[in-house]
C-alpha cells in the first residue's frame, strides 16, 4: 500500500475546525444572554447542559448522533499509532513517540468530547441562528471526512480498508446530525414558540402514560392461575426477547444512547476481530506448501503419505478454522444484539414495576429509591458502562464459541464425513454399557417414582409405600454417585453458557441473588435505576405539569412581569406556592387544598417533620421546601394511583 | 514393588462373605417373622427398610457408617483394574479383559449394595440376636480388611501406598461399626422396651421443638432498623459459614449421611489428585541432568550460560510447580469443607424456613410444597449427587487455583524475589500514566457526585446543580467507556470466581434469579427440600405424636389386642379414629372435637370435598382418608402455630 496523504491535511483540519467551534461556542454565549432577557426559561444554563438525561420528552436524535461520534473518535484514538494528529506531528521524535502516544491519548479522551460539543450546544437554543450554525459545522465535519476517506480509502492499519469501515458509523452519525439540523431550522421557521420553555413538562407524554394506565383497567383481565402449555410457553418466552415499541411508554434518553452505543461498539469491536485475524490466516492458506509435509513429519504427525494430499489436507483444515472463526464471531454479535433487544424489555419492565412501586421484585430486597453518592456516579457512567460490557462479553464469547465450534468440527463434524479419526465416538461406543446402565437407573427411578411411590386421594398426593422407598434409596446410592458426577459436568456447561451468553448484560446480575451486588455491573444498573425513577416519575412529572397548567390559567397575564427574574428550575412548583400565596383562591379551593395537605401527611408521616422546620426557616428556603413537598407529594400520589392499578394488570 | 498376594485371598473373602451375609440375612428373616406376632411394630417390612430417612429422632450412626463404606468400595471398583475379584479372577482371558472388567464395575456398583445391606439390616430388629449378628459381621469386615492391609501394604496402582490410604475411610466406618454393635448389644440389655415400636413419633424430639419455638417468643426482640458496623458485619459474615449445633433443631439422616459421603469423596478425590502427580513430579525433578540445558536450546530458552546453573534453575522451577500444585489442592480441600459447613447453615436456615412457611423466601417464588414425581427422583438421588458434586467441584478449583498459583508465582513472586524478568511489572509501569487518569477520574466523578451534585435538606436527599450534573456526565463519556472495559474485566475474575468455588454447593442456585430451576443441582436441592418438608414437619409429627399419647392413654388395655392386625404405618392416626368410634367419649369432648373439625374445615376448604368423598367408600377407605385428613390438620395448624411465631424470630 503506497503511503497515501489526504488532500484535507488531519493535522489543519484539526486545528481550524478547533478554532471554529471555539468561535461557534463564543457566538452562542452572546445569543443566549441575548435570548435570556426575552425568554427566561433558556439561557447560558440551557447552553452549558445540551442534554437533558432525565428528560423523557425530548427529541433523542442529536444526542444519541453525536455520542455515536464520540464512541468512534474514542476507538479510532485507542487503534491508532498516531491518536492526536495535529501535536504528535510537531513533536515528531523517533526515540520516545510511544509513551507521548499513550500520553496524547488521554488528552484525546478529553479534547473529543469538547470538541464535538458546539454540535450538540447549536440544538439546545430553539434558534434560527443555533440551527444555522449547527448545520454549518455538521456539515463541515462529514464534508472533511468523507473526503479524506475518498482521498485515501487504504492504510497500513491492521488491514487495507480497516480505517475506511471503522469510520463508516462516524460518517452515518455525522450525516443524519447535517441533516438533522436543517430539518430543526425547517420546522423552526413553522413552529417558533411551541417549542421553547420548559417542553418536558409542558408536553402531553406525562398526562397520556397517567391516563393509559387508568385507562387500562378494565380492559385486561388476566386469571393469574392460568396454566400455559408448552408452545405457549414457548411463545412468552421467544416474545420477552423481541422489543416491541408500546403505546404510553418512552425510552429514558440513556437507554437511547447507551443501546445507538453498544450498537456501534459491537459493530467496531466486530471489526476488528475480523479484519485482524482472518486476512492472516487467508494469507497462512495461500502460503501452504509441500515443505508442510516434511515440517509435520517433524512433529510426526502424518496426515497422508502423498505430498499434495497434505497441502490439499492442511489447506482443508485451515479453511475449516477460518469458517469457525468467522462463525463463531457472527454468532457472538447475533446474541449480543438479542442480549441487547432482551435487556430493552426487562429495562422496560423495570423502570415500570418500579414505577409502581414493586421494589422487592426489581431489586429481589427493599431499597430506599432515592439519589446517593454511588447511586448518581453509577448513572453518569451507566451509558459507558453498558457499552464497555456488551463490547467485552462479545469478545469473551468469541473465544468461547471459537473454540466450542473447532472442538465440534475437528472432533465430531470432519470425523463424521470422512469416517475417520472417530476416537470420540469410540470412546463413547466403548462404553455404551455404562451409559445404559446410567439410562437404565434414572428411567427406572422415574418410572417407579410416578408408578409406586406416588399416591394420588382426591386432588392431594402423599408418599405411599415408604418401605420400599427407602430401600430402592439405600439400592441406589453407587448409581446415584456416577449420576450426580454426570450432572454436575452438565451442571458446569450450563452455568459457563449461560454466563457468558450473558456477560455483556449489565440488568441481570451473574452472581446469586443472595450476593448480586457483589456483581459490580448489575450494581451499577440498580444505582442507575434508582436515580431515574427518582428524577423522572411519569406520574410525578405529569402531576408537576398540570400544577404549571393551573398556575398559568389562575394567574394569566398578571403575572408574567414578576416572574422574569426568577431561576430557572426543571420543576415550576415555586410559581404556584407564590401564586397561591399571592392571589386570592375560592374557599371552596382553599377547603380542598387543605383536604388533599391534610391526606398527603397523614398518608406520609415523614413530610410533618420537613413542614415544621420549614416555618422556622426564610421565605427562600419555605418555598424550597414546599416545591420538595409538592414533589414528593405528587411521586406518593403517582405511586398510590401506580398501585391501585397494579393489581389489575398484573 | 514385589506382585503381592494377601493371605485373605479377595476372591475367597467375597465368596464366603457373601454367603454369611446370605446366611445372616435368612436367619433376621426367620427372626423378624417369630417377632412379627409379638410386637406388631416391626418385622419383614423393618428389615427391608433398615434406614428411614425421614426419621429425625434415630441413631444416625449405623446408616451414615454404611453408606461411607458404600462410597469407599464404589471409589475402589471405579480406580481397581480388576473390580469384582471372585468374577475376574475365574474368566480371566487377557483378549477381552477391558471390556469385560468395565462390565463387572456395573455388576459390582448393584452387587456391593447388596453385600453390606446386611450390616444396616442387623440393627433394625432392636433385638439381641441381631445386634449380635451385626456385631460378627462388622467384626469380619474389618478383620479382613485390616489383615489384607497389613500383608499387602503396596501395590502397583498409581502409587505404592494409594490403595492403603485410599481404604483408611473404610477401616473407620467399619471400626465404628464394630464398636457400635457390642454397645448396642450392652444397651439392649439395659433398655429393652423402651426403643421399640415407633419411637420416632414417640420420642420427646418434636415437642421439644414446639415448645422452643413458642417459648422463644418473648426473648427476641429484634429491632428490624438496626444497622451494623462493618465490623460487626464481618462477623456476622464469618459466623453465617460455622455451623453450630442448635438447640431443638437435628438434621434430617439424608443430611448427616450427604456430609460425611462428601467429606469421605473429597479425601478420595484428595489423595488420587496428590498420589497421581506428586510423585511424577518428584520423579521428573530428580532426573533433571544438564542435557535439560541443551533440550531447551533447542526450544531458544537460555536460562543461563552455565550448565549447573541451568540444572539448578530447572530443578527450583519445577519444585515451585510442586509447592503450587499442592497448595492449590489444600485451598480447593479447605474452600470445599468451608462451603460443606455453610451449605449445613443454609440447609438449616432453609428447613425452619419452610417450617415456618417462608417459601418465597426460599424458593423465590410461590411453590406446592408437596411430592411429585421429579422431587421424589431428586429426594433419592440427593445424597449422591450432593457428595458427587462437592468432589467434582473440587477437581475443577483445584485445576483453576494451580492455574492461578502458578500465574502468581512465575509472573509476579519469583520475578519480584530475583528481581528480573519483571515483564508484567515493566507492562503496568509503562501505562502509569493510563492508570493514574482512571484513578483520577473515578476520585473526582465519587467527590463531586458527594460534594456538588446532592443536596440533602431535612433528612431527604435529591439532585442539585442538574445542569453540570448533565455536562460532566457527557465530558467523561469516552473516560467512563475505559472505565468500563476494568469493570468488565472484574465482573469476569469476580463471576468465574464465584462460581467455580460455589461449584460443588447445590444449595445455591449459579444462575441468575430468574432462571434458577435451570441450574440442575438446585433445582434437585429444591425439589428435594420439597419432600424433606412435605414428610416430616416437625409440629405435624409432635401434634401426630400427640395424638398417639392421647389414643394410648384413652384406650388404655382393652384395645390392645384389637390392634393387633392393623397395618404398620409410619403415622398412627388410624388406630385414634378407630377408638373414636368405638369408645365412647363425653360430650364435652365430643363438643371441642367437633368445633376443631369445624375450625379446620372452615380453614381449608379443600378438605370439605375430601370428606364427603371418603363417606360413600369402603370403611377402610374412610380410616385412610381420616387419617389422611388428620395429617393434613397437624401440618396446617402446625403452619399456623410456626407462622404466628414467625414475625416474632425475624
Amino acid at each position: 500500500i503506497p503511503p497515501c496523504d489526504p488532500t484535507a491535511d488531519d493535522k489543519l483540519y484539526h486545528i481550524y475546525i478547533t478554532t471554529i467551534s471555539f468561535a461557534i461556542m463564543l457566538i452562542l454565549v452572546k445569543l443566549s444572554r441575548q435570548m435570556r432577557v426575552g425568554d427566561r426559561q433558556r439561557g447560558l444554563l440551557g447552553l452549558l447542559s445540551p442534554v437533558n438525561f432525565l428528560d423523557h420528552t425530548q427529541h433523542k436524535g442529536l444526542a444519541v448522533a453525536v455520542f455515536g461520534v464520540l464512541l468512534c473518535k474514542l476507538w479510532g484514538l485507542l487503534m491508532s499509532p498516531d491518536p492526536l494528529p495535529f501535536i504528535s506531528n510537531t513533536q515528531n521524535k523517533p526515540a520516545n513517540t510511544e509513551p507521548v502516544a499513550e500520553n496524547w491519548v488521554i488528552l484525546g479522551v478529553f479534547f473529543y468530547p469538547a470538541l464535538y460539543y458546539p454540535l450538540l450546544a447549536c440544538g439546545t437554543l430553539h434558534n434560527k441562528v443555533g440551527y444555522v450554525l449547527g448545520s454549518l459545522l455538521s456539515w463541515t465535519h462529514f464534508a472533511v471526512l468523507v473526503w479524506q476517506k475518498i482521498d485515501c480509502p487504504r492504510t497500513t492499519l491492521i488491514h487495507q480498508h480497516f480505517s475506511l469501515f471503522s469510520s463508516l458509523p462516524q460518517i452515518v452519525c455525522l450525516a443524519f446530525l447535517s441533516f438533522q439540523y436543517p430539518l430543526l431550522l425547517f420546522k423552526g421557521f413553522t413552529v417558533t414558540e411551541q417549542n421553547s420553555g420548559s417542553e418536558d413538562l409542558r408536553s402531553s407524554y406525562y398526562k397520556d402514560y397517567v391516563q393509559n394506565i387508568l385507562r387500562k383497567k378494565p380492559n385486561k383481565i388476566r386469571s393469574g392461575a392460568e396454566t400455559l402449555n408448552l408452545p405457549q410457553r414457548i411463545i412468552r418466552a421467544v416474545k420477552s426477547y423481541i422489543y416491541m415499541p408500546e403505546e404510553a411508554f418512552r425510552f429514558p434518553l440513556n437507554l437511547a444512547i447507551s443501546c445507538v452505543v453498544s450498537c456501534i461498539g459491537l459493530y467496531q469491536v466486530g471489526l476488528l476481530l475480523i479484519s485482524a485475524v482472518v486476512p492472516q490466516l487467508q494469507r497462512i492458506r495461500l502460503g501452504v506448501d509441500e515443505n508442510v509435509a516434511s515440517l509435520l513429519a517433524g512433529f510426526r504427525i502424518q496426515l497422508s503419505p502423498d505430498k499434495h494430499e497434505v497441502v490439499k489436507i492442511v489447506v482443508y483444515y485451515i479453511w475449516c478454522v477460518e469458517v469457525c472463526y468467522i462463525s463463531a464471531m457472527t454468532l457472538s454479535v447475533l446474541v449480543s444484539l438479542v442480549m441487547l433487544m432482551r435487556s430493552m424489555v426487562l429495562h422496560r419492565e423495570n423502570l415500570k414495576g418500579l414505577y409502581r412501586g414493586d421494589i422487592y421484585n426489581v431489586y429481589n430486597c427493599q431499597r430506599n429509591i432515592r439519589p446517593s453518592r454511588p447511586a448518581l456516579v453509577c448513572w453518569m457512567g451507566y451509558t459507558s458502562f453498558s457499552a464497555a460490557h456488551i463490547c467485552t462479553g462479545m469478545i469473551v464469547q468469541t473465544m468461547v464459541f471459537f473454540l466450542c465450534l473447532l472442538v465440534t468440527v475437528f472432533l465430531i463434524i470432519i470425523p463424521i464425513l470422512y469416517r475417520k479419526n472417530l476416537i470420540l465416538f469410540q470412546m463413547l461406543w466403548a462404553m455404551w454399557p455404562f451409559w445404559l446402565m446410567i439410562l437404565l437407573s434414572v428411567l427406572f427411578q422415574h418410572l417407579v417414582g410416578s408408578l409406586c411411590f406416588i399416591k394420588k386421594i382426591a386432588g392431594t398426593r402423599d408418599l405411599d409405600n415408604r418401605v420400599n422407598l427407602f430401600l430402592l434409596t439405600y439400592l441406589m446410592f453407587p448409581v446415584n454417585v456416577l449420576i450426580g458426577v454426570l450432572l454436575g459436568v452438565w451442571r458446569l456447561i450450563v452455568t459457563a453458557l449461560f454466563n457468558i451468553v450473558h456477560m455483556g448484560r449489565m440488568d441481570i446480575s451473574l452472581l446469586n441473588r443472595n450476593v448480586e451486588p457483589f456483581d459490580p455491573a448489575y450494581r451499577c444498573y440498580a444505582h442507575y435505576l434508582k436515580i431515574e425513577v427518582s428524577q423522572s416519575h411519569p406520574v410525578m412529572k405529569a402531576f408537576c405539569g398540570m400544577l404549571l397548567q393551573s398556575a398559568g390559567q389562575e394567574g394569566g397575564a398578571a403575572q408574567k412581569s414578576r416572574d422574569a427574574e426568577e431561576e430557572n428550575n426543571s420543576c415550576k412548583g415555586i410559581q404556584l406556592v407564590q401564586k397561591e400565596k399571592k392571589h386570592r383562591v375560592s374557599s371552596a379551593k382553599r377547603a380542598r387544598r387543605h383536604w388533599q395537605l391534610l391526606y398527603t401527611l397523614v398518608n406520609n408521616p415523614s413530610l410533618v417533620g420537613t413542614r415544621k422546620h420549614f416555618q422556622h426557616q426564610t421565605r427562600e428556603g419555605f418555598l424550597n421546601g414546599s416545591l420538595h413537598q409538592r414533589n414528593k407529594e405528587g411521586s406518593k400520589k403517582g405511586a398510590a394511583v401506580e398501585e391501585a392499578e397494579a393489581p389489575a394488570s398484573r
